[in-house]
């Protein structure tokens, strides 16, 4: 795969992207799964985009594919300022803090946005290193339990759902140059508040990821037998524990305030349905919620998407009534 | 889909059963996931299978597709006495002490095995309501959310891990013959004594649904936002939830003493990964753990099933050794 087209047509943008600032060029710090399958998707869309990267070997590999890559952060940030482009944070969490010390000094009038499985975190970081920053956060729920430049997919965003932080005093072109982003790579736009978002992914993310490795765990330690025997339950509850533990650590533990409300209700749960079962011999209570439960996630899912209708982004009140669907289950289709 | 090959090719059995038991007609209690799929995958063999339900519509529906089923369970076990059958209990197993009664009544000298997700209390309650019977018990790991005869698939135990009750009394050419039913259906045999299996099952299937069903409540518990962006982690680590609650609660509270033990010790790890999280910032232990085991997983997946070797069933100490080399993750393979 190359990305060619990057070059040889530049103006052939996707109809949706009618305004200049979907014409921006798209410069990402960071190469790896994320931040590499979006340099492929976009430029697969025509879209100009250029991107850093420490390891200079996942930048010789990105520009050996055809894509406009490099390693110096200075020189990758100047060009952003000089062609305005959108910058997209797409380094892990922990390493944000002199990134955005630099862009503030370097590219401070760029618009900013993130792909960081956190929104708290980030736009504390934010506040506080770059405080002028146009910042709009964002969050693309996609992934695989692999990483790095060789696990890149331009598909990888097709139908995922991409948080994009809707506050009251967004700005609504910002906001909608990110949306754009994420629409032009086929995601689906979910507008939430960044503790909403923390709190949403903590109860089917991050919990998720350390339920999967408690099963594992448990599950392991009982003996060999048990592996030989295990079937659909362990194989799919336990899949996830498969990630690099460095990742996992790193978007649970920086989301550590909404995970450990979330754990702490998932461990109520199991205690309650142990003192049910040593009681009365039953799990009744847990099982039937767990159903439940499952049973409304597979009915939203058959639903589809269900579009977010009748706000106009700029308009008095557009943010809040935009959160305000979401938190029912609807997305933006722009 | 019909049977009618065990009616004109009754003689045609596999290569692998050779003895004069191997060609024994089959009997089949409960026509269920488990029993129907049984029947069907024994008959798609050319075996002689017959079997009762006690719903009509199910009874229907199996001698529609040309099967030869019976809503009358008395008549059922006459014919297998006269045939001398081995008779597979394929009920819930909150249903088979009447069952039990009236097999050691009716069919007293069949051979009799069971495919109930639990070992050690299937075991008991065949000593305390048939305790001349000539039982090995029997645990194939396979299934799917769906259940009813209309779910039923021929293909359903094929590499499933198929759990045989291997005591040091139990009679050779007894599990011989139990073991070449799983064989012959194309399913691997893994010989345990009934605690370890429970032990086993407790660790890798039930513990999981457990943890399935809180992690779907937790999740659907925040908002529908939080559904609505659920992803993979999500997704898959719910899956098994969605089983219909009745049969979760059957085979979990039938354990209930090994999944107390096993749940406990999920608690306990959840508990510290909070502590640790709240006082230090960390998942590492647990993410680190759950990481070590899914590998282990992945490993002992990837190199395939490790045949036991060098047992001859019926020489001085089969039994244990076939246990040992299983304990390890070995399989038998006839």
């Amino acid at each position: 795969m190359t990305a060619n087209n990057q070059d040889s047509h530049p103006q052939n943008a996707p109809a949706s992207e009618t305004t200049s600032a979907g014409r921006r060029p798209v410069c990402i710090l960071g190469l790896g799964l994320i931040g590499g399958s979006l340099m492929q998707a976009l430029a697969a869309t025509g879209r100009a985009v250029f991107g850093y990267n420490r390891s200079t070997v996942t930048v010789d590999a990105a520009s050996d594919a055809g894509y406009d890559a490099s390693s110096d952060v200075m020189s990758t940030l100047r060009r952003a300022a000089a062609e305005d482009a959108i910058i997209v944070l797409a380094t892990p969490v922990t390493t944000i803090e002199p990134l955005l010390s630099t862009i503030a000094e370097t590219a401070p009038q760029c618009l900013l946005t993130d792909v960081i499985s956190v929104k708290q975190a980030v736009a504390e970081k934010v506040a506080r290193l770059h405080p002028r920053a146009r910042y709009v956060g964002g969050h693309p729920m996609a992934g695989t339990s692999r990483s790095g430049w060789d696990a890149c997919d331009p598909t990888l965003f097709r139908d995922a759902m991409w948080m994009v932080t809707t506050a009251d005093d967004t700005d609504a072109d910002d906001w909608t140059a990110v949306a754009h982003l994420a629409l032009a790579v086929s995601a689906v736009v979910v507008p939430a508040a960044p503790d909403a978002h923390d709190r949403a992914v903590a109860a089917i993310s991050h919990v998720p990821h350390l339920m999967a490795a408690d099963t594992a765990a448990v599950g392991a330690g009982e003996s060999n037998l048990a592996l030989r025997l295990a079937a659909g339950s362990f194989r799919d509850g336990t899949r996830v524990a498969a990630t690099a533990p460095a990742l996992q650590r790193a978007m649970i533990e920086a989301n550590d305030v909404a995970v450990l409300n979330a754990l702490s209700e998932a461990i109520d749960r199991l205690v309650q349905a142990r003192d049910e079962l040593r009681d009365s011999g039953s799990v009744a209570a847990l099982i039937d919620d767990g159903h439940r439960a499952r049973m409304a996630y597979e009915e939203m899912a058959a639903r589809g998407r269900e579009p977010i209708v009748g706000v106009d982004v700029g308009t008095p009140g557009w943010a809040s009534e935009l959160r305000k669907q979401a938190h029912e289950g609807r997305v933006w289709l722009g």
